[in-house]
């Protein structure tokens, strides 16, 4: 366990329809994050893409690439070029007709510690997934930074404790998860706070279960038809090993640049030592789907 | 899964020493409750004693009883008049030297539906858990009482996601959480505020991960020396099955009486359709302790 401090940078930002001029756009903001000093900067899900999966429309595999390919190297570059680490959020193609939702973690001299592919797929409407993405055969990661151990997970995953779980049993000091997540405009006046109050409860949740950092980055703006379409709801935000948001971005586009102190975690898990009583002897029905008796 | 209306009631009290007058104050709530409408009523962990695990004393085995014993069959006798389904936590003595942290669920004609043992045991200042009480062997738990089923877990299993799903996993309609947690006095002022949200955090998100409706009991009022001891927090609580807070009761002695509508689950689930997606084929490794690979 290191016990330093570190900085990371979350990148909230709407989508440029154009990728090549998106992709700059990020890495602007990285540059900016990186000269505030951040050390592990993190990307929105499928960052360089607007949010495809509104439709199902096969031409739409076009906006894949292969891992290594244009944009994960235009990263690599930067991230060499600053000495910084950074989750990179990409729509994988991996061989014709298989397709993820995926993420690499870059160091600091530019290359890929590893790929992480999402392993729970959603599909409802304006979200289908599952159209898109197959799910991950990787199981869950986590990649040493010079800095920190990260744990990476993306959007759907923050709804499944064993996923953070699994996670952090692997030794993450920060759970980080890059998601795509948005207000059906219609629905927002009656749900919205609820969903966003759940949506952050649930990832909270994750950091206490766990005594774990989560880093949770979300883009915003409008896409889609302007009757219909996602409203992004942005609200990235930076939790501590009990919960305590430490920092929120709000609905407009936004850099945050936050200092975590890596001791919290031990000292978080010496006074609440969920880890210790575990009953890892009574969990092993969590592979069920379902179960019929009482 | 049954669509109706159902008023379940929380019993928040402090505590008397004169076990035989608890037992009576805490009926007396009981009828209070059921006269308001309550169905279920749920009673606070070891509801009978105080909180005696401040200390590690032998001579307190002797508040111990069998199941059934006095206590709970004084009890049974109420909800049988009553026509109410009581959740009744009980420090219960098995055998020579095996004592449990333990609940029966009562039905209406008053017998007991089945019994659930604490499966997480904690231990830490003040709450000297892991002397009094062997861990439980009947794992996780349904219960189906006329109106409901109840999957009751017990203060310390509030802190475990996989105690959650195992019991949701098994059909519960409403997760119980009798409790007896406080703040260290001389803690509140740096402490209380995040201790309390964390608290209610990770039960609300076991509400929203496996959209079931959590039902939290505490105790209140100060137990132990005068310059130590501890404050008991109430802020009982209900929560829907997205995590929505029905009704919270303060930090005195209070009777909620909440009206559950049960068809939320069903509609929660269609529209956030977590357990679809859950990926049964990589949980495998929750069964471990830690995970030293990477």
């Amino acid at each position: 366990m290191k016990a330093g401090k570190i900085k990371v940078g979350l990148i909230q930002t709407s989508v440029e329809d154009d990728k090549a001029r998106h992709v700059q756009k990020t890495l602007e903001r990285v540059r900016e994050a990186a000269s505030r000093g951040a050390k592990l900067i993190c990307l929105q899900e499928l960052f360089a893409s607007p949010y495809f999966c509104q439709v199902e429309d096969a031409s739409l595999f076009d906006l894949a690439e292969p891992i290594p390919g244009p944009t994960s190297s235009a990263v690599s570059a930067v991230a060499k070029e600053l000495g910084v680490s950074i989750v990179v959020p990409l729509f994988e193609k991996r061989a014709p007709g298989v397709y993820h939702n995926s993420l690499i973690v870059v160091g600091p001299d530019g290359e890929s510690l590893g790929l992480y592919r999402k392993m729970h797929i959603p599909d409802d409407p304006l979200f289908y997934e599952k159209y898109y993405f197959t799910p991950g055969d990787l199981g869950f990661k986590t990649f040493q930074t010079p800095e920190a151990k990260v744990g990476p997970l993306i959007c759907w995953d923050q709804w499944y404790p064993e996923a953070a779980r699994l996670t952090a049993l692997r030794g993450a000091e920060l759970l980080v998860y890059p998601t795509a997540i948005g207000w059906h405009p219609g629905e927002k006046e009656e749900y919205g706070a609820s969903q966003l109050s759940a949506w952050q409860t649930i990832q909270r949740s994750h950091a206490i279960a766990n005594g774990v950092f989560v880093v949770s980055v979300n883009r915003v703006g409008h896409e889609g038809p302007t009757d219909g379409g996602l409203q992004f709801w942005g609200h990235s935000f930076v939790a501590d090993p009990f919960g305590v948001v430490l920092a929120e971005a709000g609905e407009g586009e936004e850099t945050l640049v936050v200092e975590l102190d890596l001791s919290r975690q031990e000292y978080v898990r010496r006074n609440w030592p969920f880890y210790r009583d575990r009953r890892i002897d009574a969990y092993g029905d969590i592979t069920s789907r379902f179960i019929d008796r009482g």
